[in-house]
């Protein structure tokens, strides 16, 4: 059942490890068949050495278990969260990356600074809100997604040119079109927090980029007029 | 004489530098046997390239080489303060990560900025106090182990609970069930030291996590109602 | 066509993953040969494992494609500019690594801090300024181009002498008398970037070299009266 | 002529790019036989992948070189004022490392933070002051180990107890017994340089340690009364 899938989501997983983004199990790749509307996700709390695609757990849209002989990655509800809401999203990626995890422990934005960050996101790469004690309580993998989409939603940001977000004291979440999109967002993306540091670091009172050059970089991949690679 | 513990502490010791968490000799790992009340420890300053299990040392509570060619780790009487008061305890370690020697050296508790540490540790990672001269010349190493005890009890922290702590000027202890999970936790100090240190330079008058995300994240591993993993 | 040089070309593109300045895509080499006036150049967007020397692009200097089954390096108009104005660059390199990324991004010049920066560079590494909504909007690359030369020309900066610009809010070029030396300067470049962080930590209100070690230290291997070496 | 300590610095010098120490051929050892008062040092710009034992330079304390195919280090005069200076010194080290030349570039000493340092220095690690432009024109690199005398005598620092100084603008030097143990002080000099960045970065005002953690660390491993290792 969805052996290509599972194929597709296993070595996105593996490929966290591999770019280290990863200690130990921290981290989680999912992707998603639309037709279907099966999911395939990483186990839970599994050794990344010990696991195989035979591994991978198919879940549907309601958290129903349709295939597996594994518990699901606890924070199954949040993929089924951004699943449910944006089309558009074939696989996301949750990691600890470090530098990603350094900016949601601030609970800051990360600033667009240059084109490395314009190439892939279309402005800075929102922080969303903390959730209440009764969100965490009530319900606290679900509510996670849920505070994702009200970051977007509400700042009318659209994930699908921002494809990255940063849970308040928690970390980041990354998708893209399949698994491993959204795994080349988790690295991109740990590295445009890498500069970021540093550029504040090296000028504390610097200025975001201008509009023209996040224009510029990111139409010059993305979208009709694109003309970076072979495509 | 305790073959399979002497393989499992030399399996944990040399988990150290494949992690990066070492350079040359510095560091030590020791795991113990309850119904003898004997430990293993590795011994002081021999290369890790050149170790092999049967070079382990066997001693017991008292500070007596039970077995063993060479002298134990210098940090022995550390070790045994820790077995000794607390009975959870089955397994130690000590390095010199630089990221936890950073906190170490600045004499400052790591707050508990988000979920990485969370994840393992209920609460900041205590740095305990110098050791006045008197301490250090009467008896270094046992009262590196007193002066550890000195800050659990006096600030009523679980160690069990918070597995870690940093010795001012000196650099991290961390413990576990056993000998490989307290290399675990080793690790996890290490991203989680890091993690604080670019959290407190993106932004430097930053808040600490909320209680609800440590007791969810903490309680979401740990004790009757843990749900991550397989377990 | 040009199979040497395609050769050389490919094996400095290749040298840039190896020395860690590139993630994915995110770099180019090329290097010309004066006597055709042609140049080989790194296509756009290839994964570095897939590419081989066949694969370099070769184009003349109004832009036109000579010889090669992909399209060149999207960058290759700065390239253009850059080999048009300057006879002695021989290779030229651009990449996102991240030292240098953080000085571009922060809009400032990499001070001379120390010799291992004057080994190589004799100045600061110059930042030079945006381009403005009309250049970007008419010819981006191209006007890269410009816009670095009429940094080293208005500042009356030698690039042979100081072979490396940072282009504000996007990353280092670097050049040299082929393809392979370029290289060298990128790597130079972005240990020279790191290591004026780290002094800036260090020492905030730190000043820049005296004169006389630049000099000392810039002669010693380069011109008449070089010392360093072999040759 | 002289084939072990040929062979003894030829393996010393391999270990700084495997340490990480080195970036293409910045960096030098040199081991000295008291016997005959020859050095033998590494050969100037000559990539360390094609260096084998044969290749190291055999010199006098006279700056001449008695045997060798290549020109010795262009450092080499800075080896001799230190050997001809300090009769207990058996090997020399000079390398770029990026976090000691961050604190050479700064100017400062490294302070004394913790016991990794003083388990290898007692005391800070002194920054020697800039050549004057005079110097610098005169005799560079003699005069280069001019100054690190000129250092240690007038601060009163006993080289043997404290094996590394920072040259301003430049770069560490560490020596030691003979040519391995000064590359494990280069090591260790370029980990604690890293550690007391970490520390300020921390807590900015942080005190530097107290002397009797330095006391009882450094005579832990030096001296009649060592206990640390199997000696």
């Amino acid at each position: 059942m969805l052996e290509e899938l599972k194929q597709q989501v296993y070595e996105a997983n593996m490929e966290l490890p591999r770019r280290g983004l990863i200690t130990y199990t921290w981290g989680n790749v999912s992707g998603i068949d639309r037709a279907s509307g099966y999911f395939v996700i990483k186990p839970s709390g599994v050794d990344y050495d010990k696991l195989s695609a035979k591994d991978m757990v198919v879940m549907d849209l309601n958290g129903n278990k349709i295939e597996g002989d594994y518990k699901p990655s606890s924070d199954t509800p949040t993929h089924i969260e951004l699943y449910k809401k944006y089309e558009g999203i074939g696989g996301i990626v949750h990691t600890h990356s470090p530098e990603a995890v350094g900016w949601a422990q601030a609970g800051r934005d990360i600033p667009l600074y240059g084109t490395t960050h314009a190439d892939y996101f279309f402005g800075p790469i929102p922080c969303a809100r903390n959730l209440t004690k009764e969100e965490i309580e009530e319900a606290y993998e679900k509510n996670t997604g849920t505070v994702i989409i009200e970051t977007f939603e509400g700042r009318k940001i659209d994930p699908l040119f921002t494809p990255a977000v940063l849970c308040k004291n928690h970390g980041p979440f990354t998708w893209g079109k399949d698994a491993a999109e959204a795994v080349h967002n988790a690295v991109v993306l740990e590295e445009v927090a890498r500069m970021a540091r540093f550029t504040e670091s090296i000028k504390p009172d610097v200025e975001t980029a201008p509009d023209s050059i996040r224009d510029k970089h990111f139409y010059r991949k993305h979208g009709a007029n694109a003309y970076y690679g072979q495509g």
